[in-house]
C-alpha cells in the first residue's frame, strides 16, 4: 500500500486547467475558481485504508500489466496433436464416445474464469471469450459470435471449421451434430461445465432426433486427459475477510434475511453457486480469477446450517476462525455433488438457481429426487416440510440483495472512485505531456502506464477488466485487447478510446474516456457531442421507482438516431462493491426481457458509444449510483428516483460541438467540471 | 354532405390569431405573414368528396349529439324484477344451472358494441364499458375496475355488490363462485361472448376446484330471455361499399396476400373474427355500432374460397354485386359454428387467432377435429395437407397488414384531418367568442356544438367516440362522459379538457386540445407545459425501424417525472384509416409485453396528458403518422424512421410557461403554428 504519488500532482492539475479552458467559451465568466472550494481537509480521498486484513497472505496487488500477460502454454502439442490425443481418449473404457463438446464457462457462470477451466482455449487455440468447440472422431468445430470471427479465423488452425453464429446458414451444434455423426453415436460432455439443464435438455432432445446419446461424464474431463501436467493447477489464492466497515451488513444479518426468502417461498435449502454471490454473503474475498475478488467455492445455506465447499488450502487461519465464528462449516469444493445427494436424501426443497447452476448440480439433484420417491414411496410424508424433496427453480434471491447497495458499500465505492480519478486525472495529464513531446507510446503501454499511476493509489488490487486501450481503428472494435507486437500507436492524429477499471480494497471502478491529442475533424466531433448528449440525458433522467432498465435506454440513443447512428451494445451493467465490474440483475439495454426494477442504492454505468468501423470508436462511461430524487411531487404517491455519479474524471471538451450542446447540456458539462476540481483536482493538488 | 361553412370562417381566423399574438414573444419578429404564405388553390382542404357509393342507403351522417343519446330501456322491469326473471329460467329444461356469468362483450370483442348485446348494462343497470356480472340463486355481484368504481356505486340497486377489481382482498369472479355456490354447482356462460378459449380454460379449471360444472349455453342466451321484446333488434343498417379510392388496394390483391400467409402457414384457413378486420379485407363498410364503420360479420377465407358471415338484410344489391365480382359467398351470420363443424370435417388446418375468438368458435372447432379423428381414424390421413384437422393458434396476420396504411389511406387520412381541422378551428373559435361574451354553457353543449361543426364537412359520419368534455375537476375523470342534467359548465374560471373524433368517409380523427379562457394558475401552466414537452419529445422522435412502441413512451413522460408527476394511461394508439380510433397492433405504452415493432405507414396518436385529482386535467393529442426519416446516416444500414404530423389545430400558448421551453422546444411550437395557419386556418378565410 503505498501512498499517492504526489510528484505528478502539478501536471494533473495543468492537465485539467487545460481542459478546464476549453469549457470556458461556455461562461463568458469562469464559474471555477480556487476561493469558491471550501477547503475541506477531511475529504477522504487519499486516505489509506488499513489494510491488515490480508497482512497474512501475499501483497493484495495482483495486477499484470498488459505487456506482461502470459500467454496460454501449449503442452509442447501442436494443435493437430491435441485433437489426435483427445481422440484417442475417446475410446477409453467408461469413455466410450463419438463426439465431445467443450464449452468455454467454468462451474460457475463466471465471466472471467481461471486459467485451468480454459479448456475450449487450450483445446481450439481460439482464446476469444465466447465459444463452444466440439470433436468427433474426424471433424472438429468452433461456434463463436461476430464479435470474434477475425480472430477464429488467425488463431485455428485448418484442422477447425469455424461456424460463426447468427449467420444464416450456419447450423446448430446440434444440427452439425446429426449431420456429421452416424444415427445412434455417443455425445459426450462434461455436466459441470453446461448450462444451463434447460439448455441441456434442448441438446438431448435434439440429438435424440438422429438417435444420439448425451453421455455425462461425471468423473473426467476429456481435455485435462490431453492437457496433463501442463494444465495449470487450479488456483488457491488466501481467501480474506471483507471488512465489515467495507460490507456494511454483517453475515449474520445476511444469512438470516437469505434465511426467511427461504421460508417465505417454502424453501429448506438453497445452493448459491455464482461466485460474487457466494463472497458478497459471506463477506469474504478471493484472489482465483483476474479481475474478480471471489474464490472458487459453492455454499449450501440450509434454515439453521450453512456449508461452504472451497479447497481448504486457501483458507487462513483468520478466515477459519471467522467461519467458526460466523456459524458456517467447511467442506471440500469436491463434495458439493454428495452434498446434493444428501440434501435430496433428507427431503430438503432446494432452492436452484437454474439460469446459473450447472447441469451436473441440477441433474444430480433430480435423481436422487427420484431415488427419494422410489426408497420412501409415499409412506415418509410429512417427515418434512411437505413430503418429498423437491426444487424450487428461481432467480436467487442474493443477486438483488447484492446489487442493492448498502451505506457502508456505496461509501467504499464513492471513496475509490476519488482515489481512481485521481489516478486517472495524473494518467491523461502525463499522457497529454507526452503527446505534446511527440512521444512515440503504444495502446500496451499507455495500458501500463495507467496502471502505475493506479498501484498508486490506496487499496489498489487489480484491474477489474482487462483495459481497452484502442487507438483510431483500434476504438471501433468493442472488445479489443491490445497485445504487445500487434498493437497500434497513440498519436495526436487519432481518437483515442481507454476503457479501463480497478478493484480496490472498499470498491469497484470502471470508466472510459475518449480524447484526441490533435485536431479532431468535424466528423469526430458532432459523434462525440451525441454520445456526450445521450450520456447526460441519462444521467438526468428521473423516473418512477421500479421502473424497468430498458425504458432509460433510449434516453442514452436519442440524439445519435436523430442522424441516424446508433451502437450495438447496451447502456448501463450493475457494477459490484468491491466486487465483479459485470453484475446483474438490472441493466439498461435493449434487452427489454430483463423486467428488474430500478432501485435506490443500485449501480450502473452510463457508457453510450460510437464506432466507425476501420475509423474510430467513442465511448463515455461514467458510474452512477440511484438514488431518491426530492421532486416537489409524488404522483401516485410513489418516489421518483435518478442518479448520482461516482466517476470524477474531465471529459475532453476539445471534441465537444458546443453549437449542438442545448443550454442545460452545457450547464450540465460545466457543472460536472466543476464537481470534478473540487472533488480531485484542486483538492488534490493542496494537499501535495 | 354539406358544403363547409364560411359564415364563421372571420370569427375562426381572429381565434387562432389570438392564438398565434401569444406566440409571438417567442421570436421578436412574427414567423407568420400573409405575404409568406403560397397560395395554392388545389389545396384540398375542403373538396367535397364523392359520396354517390353511399347515395342507395340513408344519409350516412349518423351522429347523435350527447345531449340526444338514448338511455337504456327499462323493459318496464326494475332491476330486481330482473334478476328474479333470470333466476326464473335457471330451472328451466336443457339449462339447469346454478349460476350465470354475463360479461361485456359483443361475440367479436368490440371495444364499442351494438345496444342489443349490452346485456351486462341490462342486466345490471351498471352501463360503464368494463365489467362483468354474475348471477347466482341468492346473490349477484359485478366486477368493474378503479375508472368506474364511483358509477357503479350510483347505478347499481342494493340487491347486487360492487367486486372492486385490483383491491386487495376482493376475489376473482370464480373464487367468489367457489365461496358462495354448494360444491357440484353448475354455472352457466353463453360462449359466443366469453374471450378468449384460454380464459375459459382457466375459469373451468378454477370453478372445478369445488367441483363445479361449467356448462356452455349455446342455444340461449339467458339475459334475452328476460329483455324479451324490450331487446333492440340486432342493428341490420346497409353495408356499403369502402371505395377503391379510400381503400387503396382492391379486395383480391389482399386476399392473395392473405392466402400467401396461410400457405407460408400450412394453414388451409382462416377465420376472421374482429368486425374491423373483415372490414377492412373486404373494402366494405357497415353502421352496427356507434363511433365504428363496422358490420356484424365473420369472414372464413380458404385457398380457393371465401365465405362472408352477415345478416343479408344488411346487403344492398350494390354490396351483394360486389361481392359476386370478388369471389366472396355469403352466408347467414347465424350459420358460422355450423361451418367451423364443417372445415373441421374437411380436414382443415384453421389459423385462429385465440385473442379474438370467442370461445363457441374455438370449442366447436377442437369438438369437431376429436369427432374428425374418432371417424377417421388413421385410415385417411394423406387426404389434406397432412392428415387431420389441426389449428394454428396466432395472431391474426390480418391486424398488422390494416395498421400499416397504403398511400390512398394515407391520403383519406391526411385529406379528412384537414377537414377536422377546420370544424375544430371554427369551433374553437365560436366558444371563444362565446366565453367572452359570458354565455354559460355546459359540457354537453359545447359538445354538441362542435358536432355541428364536424357535420358541415364533407364527408362527415359519425364521432369516433363518445365526445370526452370536461371542465374543471372533470377533466381529471380520463373517461368522463358528460351527461345532460349532471354535466359541469364550461368557463372562465376553469381549464377545459376536450377529446373527441370523427368518422369521414376518408378517414378516422381523434385529437385532444385543453384550453383556458381566463387566467390558468402558475401550476395548470407548468403542467401544462410539461405535458406539451412530451408531445414534442415523442413529435420529433427518430429511431431505427422496428423499434417497439414502448420504448418511445418514456420520451413522452420525462419532463413530467424531472418534477415527480406522471399520467396513468398509455401514450399512443394505432388508429384505423376510414376505421376504429383504436386499433392495434401497435401502441406506445407501458405495457412492455407489446413487441409490436413499429412501422413505415402506421397511425398513432400521441396524448400525454396529466391530470390532478378533483382539480383539473391536461391533455394534448395529435394524430402521426410513421414515416422513413432521411437521416444523414443508417447506421446498421437500415432506415431510420419517426412521425409526421396528421392533427393541425392551434395548441393555447397561453398555458405554454415559456421559461421552461428550450429553444428548440419553442422552435417547434411555432413551426406547427406556421403550418396550421398554411394548411388550415388562412387557406380556408381565403377561400371563403
Amino acid at each position: 500500500m503505498k501512498s499517492p504519488a504526489a510528484a505528478t500532482m502539478s501536471c494533473c492539475s495543468q492537465y485539467c486547467f487545460r481542459l478546464f479552458s476549453q469549457s470556458l467559451p461556455f461562461h463568458p465568466s469562469p464559474s471555477i475558481s480556487m476561493k469558491n472550494i471550501n477547503l475541506n481537509r477531511s475529504n477522504p480521498i487519499f486516505v489509506v485504508r488499513n489494510c491488515s486484513s490480508t497482512s497474512s497472505g501475499p501483497s493484495p496487488i495482483t495486477a499484470k500489466p498488459s505487456s506482461k500477460i502470459q500467454k496460454n502454454k501449449n503442452n509442447g502439442l501442436e494443435h493437430d496433436q491435441k485433437l489426435t490425443a483427445l481422440r484417442e481418449v475417446f475410446g477409453k473404457p467408461g469413455v466410450n464416445i463419438d463426439a465431445y463438446i467443450i464449452p468455454s464457462q467454468d462451474a460457475h457462470q463466471s465471466e472471467y474464469i481461471a486459467e485451468c477451466y480454459m479448456r475450449r482455449a487450450y483445446i481450439s487455440g481460439f482464446t476469444g471469450s465466447a465459444g463452444t468447440a466440439v470433436v468427433t472422431s474426424h471433424k472438429a468445430a468452433l461456434w463463436t459470435d461476430g464479435r470474434y470471427f477475425l480472430q477464429a479465423e488467425k488463431q485455428l488452425s485448418s484442422s477447425w471449421t469455424l461456424m460463426r453464429s447468427g449467420t444464416w446458414g450456419v447450423p446448430s451444434t446440434a444440427e452439425w451434430l446429426n449431420d456429421v455423426l452416424a444415427p445412434g453415436s455417443r455425445i459426450g460432455i462434461d455436466p459441470q461445465f453446461l448450462f444451463s439443464s434447460e439448455a441441456v435438455h434442448e441438446l438431448k432432445e435434439s440429438v435424440a432426433k438422429s438417435n444420439h446419446e448425451l453421455v455425462y461424464l461425471y468423473d473426467v474431463n476429456l481435455v485435462d486427459e490431453v492437457w496433463k501436467e501442463a494444465r495449470p493447477l487450479p488456483p488457491n489464492k488466501p481467501i480474506r475477510v471483507h471488512e465489515l466497515k467495507y460490507a456494511g451488513v454483517d453475515v449474520s444479518t445476511k444469512l438470516a434475511n437469505l434465511r426467511s426468502e427461504l421460508t417465505n417461498h417454502g424453501s429448506s435449502a438453497i445452493l448459491i453457486s455464482m461466485l460474487d454471490e457466494v463472497a458478497w454473503l459471506l463477506n469474504l474475498r478471493g484472489n482465483d480469477v483476474p479481475h474478480s475478488p471471489v474464490m472458487y467455492a459453492y455454499l449450501i445455506v440450509e434454515i439453521d446450517s450453512a456449508k461452504l465447499f472451497v479447497d481448504k488450502s486457501k483458507v487462513t487461519p483468520e478466515v477459519m476462525d471467522y467461519l467458526k465464528k460466523t456459524g458456517i462449516e467447511l467442506r471440500a469444493y469436491d463434495s458439493i455433488l454428495s452434498e446434493i445427494e444428501s440434501l435430496a436424501a433428507r427431503g430438503a426443497h432446494l432452492w436452484l438457481d437454474t439460469s446459473s447452476v450447472n447441469a451436473a448440480i441440477s441433474s444430480t439433484y433430480a435423481t436422487a429426487c427420484d431415488k427419494y420417491l422410489e426408497t420412501n414411496g409415499s409412506k415418509n410424508k410429512g417427515n418434512n416440510l411437505s413430503g418429498a424433496p423437491t426444487a424450487l427453480c428461481k432467480s436467487s434471491p442474493v443477486s438483488l440483495a447484492k446489487a442493492v447497495k448498502n451505506h457502508a458499500e456505496l461509501e467504499g465505492m464513492r471513496s475509490s472512485h476519488l482515489r481512481d480519478a485521481a489516478a486517472l486525472t495524473e494518467f491523461w495529464s502525463w499522457l497529454e505531456e507526452e503527446m505534446n513531446k511527440n512521444v512515440v507510446l503504444t495502446e500496451v503501454e499507455v495500458a501500463d502506464k495507467l496502471l502505475e499511476f493506479r498501484e498508486s493509489q490506496a487499496g489498489f488490487i487489480d484491474t477489474s477488466f482487462d483495459t481497452i486501450s484502442g487507438s483510431g481503428a483500434n476504438g471501433a472494435i468493442i472488445h479489443y485487447r491490445a497485445e504487445p507486437g500487434s498493437c497500434g500507436i497513440v498519436d495526436t492524429q487519432k481518437l483515442f478510446l481507454l476503457d479501463s477499471g480497478a478493484q480496490y480494497l472498499d470498491g469497484t471502478t470502471d470508466i472510459t474516456r475518449t480524447v484526441h491529442f490533435g485536431q479532431p475533424s468535424e466528423r469526430q466531433k458532432e459523434c462525440f457531442t451525441r454520445v456526450l448528449q445521450g450520456h447526460i440525458a441519462l444521467d438526468q433522467a428521473v423516473f418512477p421507482e421500479n421502473t424497468p432498465g430498458f425504458v432509460l435506454d433510449a434516453f442514452a440513443r436519442s440524439s445519435l438516431w436523430k442522424v441516424g447512428l446508433d451502437y450495438r451494445h447496451g447502456t448501463g451493467h450493475g457494477v459490484g462493491a468491491a466486487l465483479n465490474v459485470h453484475e446483474g440483475p438490472q441493466s439498461i439495454s435493449f434487452r427489454f426481457g430483463n423486467m428488474t426494477p430500478m432501485l435506490k442504492g443500485m449501480i450502473v454505468s452510463n457508457e453510450p458509444g460510437y464506432y466507425e468501423d476501420h475509423a474510430f470508436g467513442i465511448r463515455i462511461e461514467n458510474l452512477l449510483y440511484v438514488k431518491e430524487i426530492d421532486t416537489p411531487n409524488r404522483f401516485g404517491g410513489i418516489t421518483y428516483i435518478g442518479f448520482e455519479k461516482l466517476t470524477f474524471v474531465p471529459i475532453q471538451t476539445k471534441l465537444v460541438d458546443l453549437t449542438l450542446l442545448s443550454e442545460s447540456e452545457i450547464d450540465w458539462l460545466n457543472d460536472y467540471h466543476s464537481q470534478v476540481w473540487e472533488k480531485v483536482i484542486f483538492f488534490a493538488a493542496v494537499i501535495y
